[in-house]
């Protein structure tokens, strides 16, 4: 059990002598500032070895008492003064003056509320001060003692049970009383250390009523000062836990000096000179394991650096290494036993969802999934001439991420259409159109065939490859993908100002030349100066003349009816659409900044934990309803988020199932087995690696991950999907980061100082679920949804996209690029690998990036699975020219 | 002086024992890291306890030669072998041996530029492994050692030339060997501690070439391993200031031995659970000094926390306190003592400035004082009918400017209109309306009769008075003209919405719909709708039919044209201006986020700290020119800077001399001393706030303040401009703080780990001279200037008023009110004083800033320097119901 200290010293003020609480500790320590009305921030408790020798002496010299039987304070007492004979030290006379003076009730310090310190601020009568008069310089409202008064033991205990600090201890936690102070009629000091046989609750000895167990007292003539000072030492010896466990084991006296002893062994000094004693050191977010500590040989001390090097290595550490990746040997043997190992869970993925943080996160999924929809829908219906449009691609998703959602191995990965398969298609595409080839049945026939290479790779377990795919690979894609996000935000913003064009020639002096109006006569030969929105091909320099020219037609047509009825629009400003794109990129800049600021006021220091930890929690979905707030109340034309509304085919010449045969020759299905060996290759690559990366150990997934399963799942819906025409899926490596993202789970502090932990992610199916039952439902959410305009979700992109990047390691190393080595961080791999070997590690990480990156824009796309391959190949060849040593600290190694 | 320590260790390689330099000192700890190749970051250096003791039995046991004479390192060996007949722990026979190995030439470990880093990454050739393949998995180009294999003495001492970090080592230094390591040969440890009489050159003993003062060396059978532990806390001891006194000092063993106790006693000391060992603690900004150490009572040791109270409490102390505000009880005894004590800088206020950084303020100032110039000229010439408009404003800014920096007391301050004086004349001038006066010659008067009691105040020595303006009274007064500066620019972006009006309700679908066309014929007809720009008369609703209208004169006309004839623009786009406000608001943010981001680069770890400085001085310049390109590249008409390019008054209605008698009855002249006598207190208190806050003592001004002399120009200076009919200049505190803040003096880092100090402001009166002659020419510079566009200079000011609202403790404060307690930061007053207090004071504050906010907003602005006293008073008022220790921590005392 962990126990709360607390340090009570006699202070003399004008109404006698008082003992009162000055500081506490659990872990750390918390003093009582001065003022003695508020609780310094938890701090590591930084002592003298003066006071440390001192407590040393005293332990050996005072009254021990180990295994005390007593049933309150006042027994403890008279045992300790009486009891013992060898007591020699205080002279009996004295021993009742000690015993009265040590009984007084002593005053806490309370922890309250700001609700409790507001009231107190306004309310706070000039308690027994009354009399005084406001003009005599009685600070009275402001020095109201806020202390309460509550001499009876009564009023102490209620009290205890009021005091905010009761939910920081730990249930089980016992009490330590240290009491120090300076008395006028001792001669010399007198000190006893008593420790109970077992936990009693001695009233209101501690500001919580908690079972004591430890005493120690310390009382001396006031000549010498340190009392404080050892009375701290004395609690900080208490927080230690192997001295805790000496403590509560010591039978002897000597055993308690050799735990002092080798307490003071395993001393940390800081030279005098170095470091302000006054300085609070805030408390590490990483402490050695009591367990470690005692494994340290005691003649090779901690070398500043190098001790915890194999703790430090441990922690980066990486991957998916369980037995969910070594094979069986037979036929669907990683496959069962993925199922094996699920299924027991599934019930639990259902009941673990019921927490409000599950909700921000489906909204959030859901909006990121939708946009991502819309995007990839856009970009397959220009690439196939519609063949795979915006619904088919709402659909596909709503489907495809159900069903895998239901029965995949990992949960938490989200389905979407990805960058590869776009390219992949749009080169189907346009090969069918060049050779005639019917592209919908072409398709169903490359998908059977992957299907098929897929089934098999379950079989044969072929996701034990996974192992190959260390960081270096990872992260690799992970880079490829998230850059693709940002890219693709910004180029869809840029694309804005061509869709609604600026004109940046607009004098206001002219003013009066900009005009437009409908033209119905002579088509022809005016057609030469077509303008809409989006084609411009008027010169802006024949603006004068053109301003001449007096519209010859009837008005009052608008730009639909004029174009409907065959006209054509003239003028010098039909092409133009004012303020649009401005203030698109000042939505969009908003709303990523807006997203940044609340997802970093989690650590600002403002409003309690449980707010900060709210609007972080929910910061994309504030984000993106502030901004439309913004953009409903300016009411501008800003395009917004078009959700199809009817169920049918963007492509009128097809249906929603497609046929094996009929239009193509036979030896088709045959063919396709060449491209079929890419895709497969492509979605194999795309789909473990992005699992791979989710179910890293840093993420301390519980229930396992399920690569045959997961694999499994994608092959057998691009039977669905393609039979049915719907565009393909697999995992989407930065929307599934961020939906993990979103269900952490962290510890609420307990001891004060202690940092939260991480402790997992919320494992569940039921987000998953929710965010695909909302695509498919979307398609009646049009009304709703159509508000949200798409810059704002292009700033969630964005800040999507920048996340992903920067949580890989890679970022962090083309960072020390730009930094002189003077100035870079303290990182681990820092202190053990030569920066020049890092360096070109970070290089040749990049080299692979921008290699990609060509091949993803160019037409030898088609190659860009193989390439994915070439990585696992590319790492392997860096075993030449690094170390393992530099390796296992970069990359992690090869099995 | 300094000691440079150098650990050596004994390492056994494949090619033999070898002696390789593992840590090295001059304040703070830097360590080679593990690989060799690099050199930690500066750190405290964290021991442990046992080393220390052991260090301790090394010197009780081991040969001590204090004050050898020797000439070179050999020498200093032989004598510490052989010359000690008591050396009885080394037998005879060993003694060569250990000469010889000790004899060995050390490697040193170089620190490189960036520039020899990258040429080794590229050239590095494989040295004397070229015979290796490059198959046989030698990891060659990575490992090739970039260590100098300089074994002759020769070639390293030109190492120790080329070694960058000898830039680092203070001048005078004087090094200090540790050299430790296990010896197979030796059966127990050899133990030598040497102070040579003076210093001696060693050869290449050390990494560079200083003169050796002590040696320590330490060598002792493998077994015990704790030699580069003991060789650290000896290195550690060294750099201690009272240790190294006393090592340089000691005449016997003993003295020494009282020295390592006397640093013991000192010790801080961490418990082992609560800290990581293995975390290295950046050296602190703050360090006790020796002299304060020694003061300390040994009985009593650090508290952590009270401990520096008495330190901590000077430093944020308080202004000018010194003899500048001394009372001589002589008519112009304050004046006369100014000039004495300004006089003898007066050639080095122009020696002082020759620095480049000098360049930057000069640019950033006088982009910051036109701009406030344009602004307040626009201003006042609004509310005194062009009698003083923006030519006056220059003109005036330039003069005043000029003369102020050329004779004051603290050149440093920059003169502008400010907002106090700003409403006062639009109170005079709306009086002088209503009762028939001439504006100037009233005016006039009250300028001559306030100079009168300005030069009174001066010769009386009123500005002793200061004393009582405390942090309260500046706070107050610094916050009220940041938020004018911060709600003033955004009042401005905000009013470019109405100059430049966004059509909200654009919609694509009626383009054909807007236009505007010049109406000559029947203006008062069609007048009803006549639109400029900055005008809306029309209502919207009224579109359509509108738009039936057809153009009926010629057209061609531009805007312009169009108003000269007499015409009217008629039509639904007339009104609007498009894109232009929205761009503005995107120069807008994108200044004020570059130039935060600009500012914040210095801290970053980016680049070597020379650039970043760089970056950092010219932050506002650089945001301003990229902003301006932007603007450029875009084209579109946004407002832009104008600065008026004709020497005539604007309002032709006046001249350049405005004469005493001849508009006004003569009794003006006697009433006037009423206003004057208001007019007097506010500029007495604007222009002494300000010069309290710029001689704060935080900013180390060396030149010394001359409240008494500023006081006098500012009252001359109103002579001239009141004669001139133009406006009347005060400091401006925000100017004036960016001013000083654009000339920070700071140390360039000597010691590793040392943190640069603020060294004081460039005292010089050229900066100034040189933006009031800038101000002056600028009327000439208008092609130049009309590129910056408005809206970046309202970013500026921003910046501007957000920095100097920051730069207060009442922000900090502020920002309390948000914070719970236990998650605010360890600020030194909340250590000592009570939350509660710290809140009600703060809430005062903020009262009386609200007050003044509204005093100054409406018709009671007449009384607000009468408020500006009363600040004073409420700081009075204050003691009643603060103790003087509270006052002390929050405020600073009364004299």
């Amino acid at each position: 059990p962990l126990l709360f200290i607390q340090l009570n010293q006699l202070i003399s003020t004008p109404a006698g002598l008082q003992w009162r609480e000055m500081a506490r500790w659990i872990k750390f320590e918390e003093k009582v500032e001065d003022g003695g009305e508020r609780w310094s921030a938890p701090h590591v408790p930084v002592l003298s070895l003066h006071s440390l020798l001192q407590l040393r002496t005293c332990l050996q010299k005072g009254t021990m008492l180990l295994d005390l039987d007593a049933t309150s304070f006042k027994d403890i007492i008279d045992k300790v003064l009486s009891g013992q004979s060898e007591a020699a030290e205080v002279q009996p006379a004295l021993r009742e003056r000690l015993a009265a003076l040590l009984l007084l009730q002593p005053q806490h310090q309370p922890t309250k509320s700001l609700l409790q310190l507001l009231a107190e601020l306004g309310l706070s009568p000039c308690r027994g001060m009354a009399a005084q008069s406001w003009a005599g310089s009685s600070y009275c409202i402001l020095n109201a003692q806020p202390r309460h008064p509550e001499y009876p033991a009564a009023a102490s205990l209620s009290f205890q049970l009021r005091n905010r600090f009761r939910k920081k201890v730990p249930p089980g936690a016992e009490a330590a009383h240290v009491a120090v102070g300076e008395v006028e009629f001792l001669e010399k000091p007198f000190t006893a250390f008593i420790r109970l046989r077992r936990g009693v609750s001695l009233g209101s000895l501690a500001e919580v009523s908690l079972p004591s167990r430890f005493l120690f007292i310390l009382l001396g003539p006031p000549k010498v000062k340190a009392y404080h000072e050892v009375g701290r030492a004395m609690a900080t010896l208490l927080t230690d836990e192997l001295f805790q466990r000496v403590a509560r084991q010591a039978e002897h006296r000597e055993d308690l000096m050799a735990g002092i002893e080798a307490f003071l062994d395993e001393l940390i000094v800081l030279p005098p000179g170095k470091w302000d004693p006054s300085a609070r050191i805030p408390p590490p977010s990483h402490l050695p394991s009591p367990r470690r500590r005692t494994a340290v040989d005691p003649l090779e001390p901690h070398s500043n650096g190098d001790m915890t090097a194999a703790g430090d290595r441990a922690s980066p550490g990486h991957s998916c290494s369980g037995e969910e990746l070594e094979r069986t040997g037979r036929l669907f043997g990683g496959l069962l036993r993925d199922i094996r190992r699920k299924a027991p869970w599934y019930g639990s993925d259902f009941s673990d969802a019921l927490h409000p943080q599950c909700l921000s996160a489906v909204l959030y999924i859901y909006l990121a999934t939708a946009t991502n929809a819309i995007t990839f829908g856009g970009m397959l219906g220009d690439a196939t001439a519609n063949m795979q449009g915006v619904l088919e691609s709402f659909l596909g998703t709503a489907f495809a991420g159900f069903i895998f959602c239901l029965f995949s191995g990992q949960p938490l990965t989200i389905l979407s259409s990805t960058g590869p398969v776009l390219v992949f298609e749009r080169l189907l595409f346009s090969f069918s159109q060049d050779h005639s080839l019917d592209y919908l049945e072409f398709r169903l026939w490359i998908g059977l065939w992957v299907a098929f290479l897929g089934v098999v790779l379950v079989a044969t377990e072929a996701s034990h490859l996974v192992r190959y795919f260390t960081r270096f690979t990872e992260e690799g894609f992970c880079a490829l993908i998230s850059l693709i996000f940002i890219y693709d935000s910004l180029k869809k913003m840029l694309s804005l100002a061509d869709a609604f064009p600026i004109n940046w020639q607009y004098r206001l002096d002219n003013v009066t030349s900009y005009t437009c109006t409908c033209n119905l006569s002579s088509p022809g030969r005016q057609g030469r100066c077509w303008a809409g929105p989006k084609v411009s091909m008027c010169d802006p320099s024949s603006l004068p003349t053109l301003s001449l020219q007096p519209p010859a037609t009837p008005a009052g047509l608008s730009r639909t009816q004029c174009l409907d009825q065959g006209g054509h629009l003239l003028g010098t400003s039909c092409q133009y659409v004012p303020d649009v794109t401005l203030i698109s990129f000042l939505l969009f800049g908003a709303t990523f900044l807006f997203c940044i600021a609340l997802k970093r006021f989690r650590s600002s220091r403002y409003f309690p934990v449980g707010v900060r930890k709210l609007v972080s929690d929910f910061a994309v979905i504030l984000a993106i309803l502030a901004s439309c707030t913004v953009d409903a109340v300016l009411g501008l034309e800003t395009p917004k988020l078009l959700v199809p509304s009817e169920l049918k085919p963007t492509n009128p010449a097809r249906g929603w199932i497609v046929f094996p045969f009929g239009a193509n020759p036979w030896w088709v299905c045959l063919v396709s087995t060449v491209p079929a060996v890419l895709v497969t290759i492509l979605i194999f690559m795309d789909q473990q690696i992005t699992a791979v990366i989710l179910n890293r150990r840093e993420y301390k997934l519980q229930k396992g991950a399920g690569f045959h399963l997961d694999l499994l799942c994608v092959s057998l819906l691009m039977v669905v999907t393609s039979v049915t025409g719907l565009p393909w899926y697999v995992s989407a490596t930065v929307i599934s980061l961020a939906h993990m993202e979103s269900l952490r789970k962290e510890s609420a502090t307990s001891a004060p100082g202690e940092q939260p932990q991480f402790l997992g992610i919320r494992e569940q199916r039921l987000t998953g679920l929710a965010v695909f039952i909302l695509m498919g439902v979307s398609v009646f959410m049009a009304p709703v949804l159509k508000h949200i305009p798409m810059p704002v979700l292009y700033g969630v992109f964005l800040h999507m996209g920048v996340t992903a990047l920067n949580s890989i390691q890679l970022m962090d190393r083309v960072r020390l690029l730009l930094m002189p080595a003077k100035h870079q961080p303290d990182l681990a791999y820092l202190r053990h690998v030569p920066l020049r070997r890092v360096h070109i590690f970070t290089i040749i990480q990049l080299l692979c990036l921008a290699l990609l990156w060509v091949l993803k824009s160019t037409v030898a796309a088609i190659v860009f699975p193989v390439m994915l391959l070439a990585l696992v190949g590319i790492r392997k060849g860096l075993e030449r020219i690094f170390s393992p040593h530099d390796l296992s600290w970069l990359d992690g190694p090869l099995p």
